[in-house]
This record gives C-alpha cells, sequence and structure tokens, in this order.
C-alpha cells in the first residue's frame, strides 16, 4: 500500500484566486485543507482548514483574544465581507513551513508521519512537479483502522 | 451568532482508551479530531486528527522520513496490531500545549482565531468544567460562507 493507492483527486485554487473563494470551497465541499497552485501548476502552499482560517482571521484577533470577543457579530459579518478582494497570495505567509508533499511510492507509515509533523490532513502527491492528487488523514485513518 | 449556536454533541475518549480505538473511533465517524477526558469527565485534552495520528506513528518514523520509507508494508501492519495495548494517556505529549477550549459566549471571530492559533480544526465548549460540545472548523467555515 502505497500513496498511488490512496490518493483522490483534489480541488486547488491559484495564488490570485480569492481568500473568500477558498473558503467557500472548503466549506461547501467540506475539504480538510487546500493545495494551492502557482501558474505553472506547480503546489507551492497546501493549506491545512485550520491555516486557511488563518488567512481569513485578521491578525490582531488571533494575538489578543480578548479583542475577538468584544467584536459583535454585525462587525465580523462586515470583515467577511471585506475579505472580498483579498488574494491567496496577499494572505500566505512569508516564510512558508516544511510543504506537505510526497511522492506516489509513499508508505502508509512515511505519510502519516508527514501529516504528524506538518500537522495537515491533507498531502499532495506529485510525480516529477506534477500534482497527481492528495491523500486525505481520513482516508490514511479508514486504511490503518 | 455565539458557541452555543454551532456546538454539536460529540464523542469523548477517556484517558485509558486504547489508542488504536481512539484511530478507529475517528476513522469511522470521520471526525476532526478527539476530546479527551479526565475521570471526572473535565477534558483533559483536544488533539487534532494530526495529533492522534502523531500517537500512532512511531517516533523515529516521524523524525526520520527516510526509515518511515524502508519499513515496508508488513511491518507498519505490525505495528498497528502492536498499538493494540497502549492507551491515550501513555501516549499524550508531556507538556500540553494550549488547548482549544472555549466558553458558550464565544464569537465566530474568536473560535476563528483560537482554531488557527491552536491549529485545531475542533474547539471544545465548556460550561463551568462541563463539556458542552464541540465545534468543527466545518461547521464555523459554513456559517462564515
Amino acid at each position: 500500500m502505497r500513496a498511488r493507492d490512496l490518493l483522490v483527486p483534489f480541488p486547488t485554487v491559484g495564488l490570485d484566486s480569492p481568500v473568500a473563494e477558498a473558503a467557500r470551497l472548503m466549506a461547501e465541499r467540506e475539504l480538510p485543507g487546500l493545495i494551492v497552485l502557482d501558474e505553472r501548476g506547480t503546489p507551492v502552499s497546501i493549506l491545512p482548514g485550520t491555516q486557511v482560517l488563518r488567512l481569513a482571521v485578521p491578525r490582531y484577533c488571533q494575538d489578543d483574544p480578548a479583542l475577538a470577543r468584544v467584536i459583535d457579530e454585525a462587525h465580523a459579518d462586515a470583515f467577511v465581507r471585506a475579505l472580498g478582494d483579498r488574494t491567496v497570495r496577499q494572505a500566505l505567509p512569508e516564510r512558508p513551513r516544511e510543504l506537505p508533499v510526497t511522492d506516489p511510492d509513499a508508505t502508509l507509515l512515511e505519510i502519516g508521519a508527514l501529516m504528524a509533523r506538518t500537522r495537515s490532513p491533507l498531502v499532495a502527491v506529485l510525480d516529477g512537479g506534477r500534482l497527481l492528487g492528495a491523500v486525505t488523514l481520513s482516508a490514511l485513518l479508514k486504511r490503518l483502522a
């Protein structure tokens, strides 16, 4: 059992996609994260769902929970609307961490270790730079259980 | 819109539950993580799915990807079987990180910030130490989208 046997086609977003669209895609299709492609179709970022959220929550609310508490719903709605124009490129962290990317020959143990280390429930599977699909935590656990 | 409006009942495991059972529960019910309770029913840990995986993947494979590559399937299967006796308590990290726990009055922005900061797609909602349920990333994104 290798990555090639567990991978499924996976939707992607571009660097210039709106953050709001990325969040909507995740919500509608119940994805555990997103794969971000550059202009040439190469994955530049694989974002766990919680990090997609990080793109959408203002920095000052992440740093100061008390501030997030006092901002009432009307303001939060206004914020979500204001997100409309921001792109994934603008929202990505400047220094990317280790990408959860592997190749079709990766073993289950290898994929599990990669997910645990990068805290990503999603691993992109590449074959020489070309995206073949993704292995999800859910698919891996089903196979192990 | 507050945490109380988004929370759903959520299955829990005990400190003395087998890790294998915790992994099976997550796989079967497609949960984004697990809530671990102590003997008095108080949450002691809220584990994102990737960290449940961390309980199940041997330390040496997490540290050395090359080693995870060369261990073939037969060995991996043997490892999963060997997990049978290990409990959640034995597998938990010694120094817990910030717990993704909040109260029923938390705003959507506050829950989002907490998920982003703790990298947990799951936030437990407590009312004076009593577990009311959990808010999932999926439910939050659906509300924001």
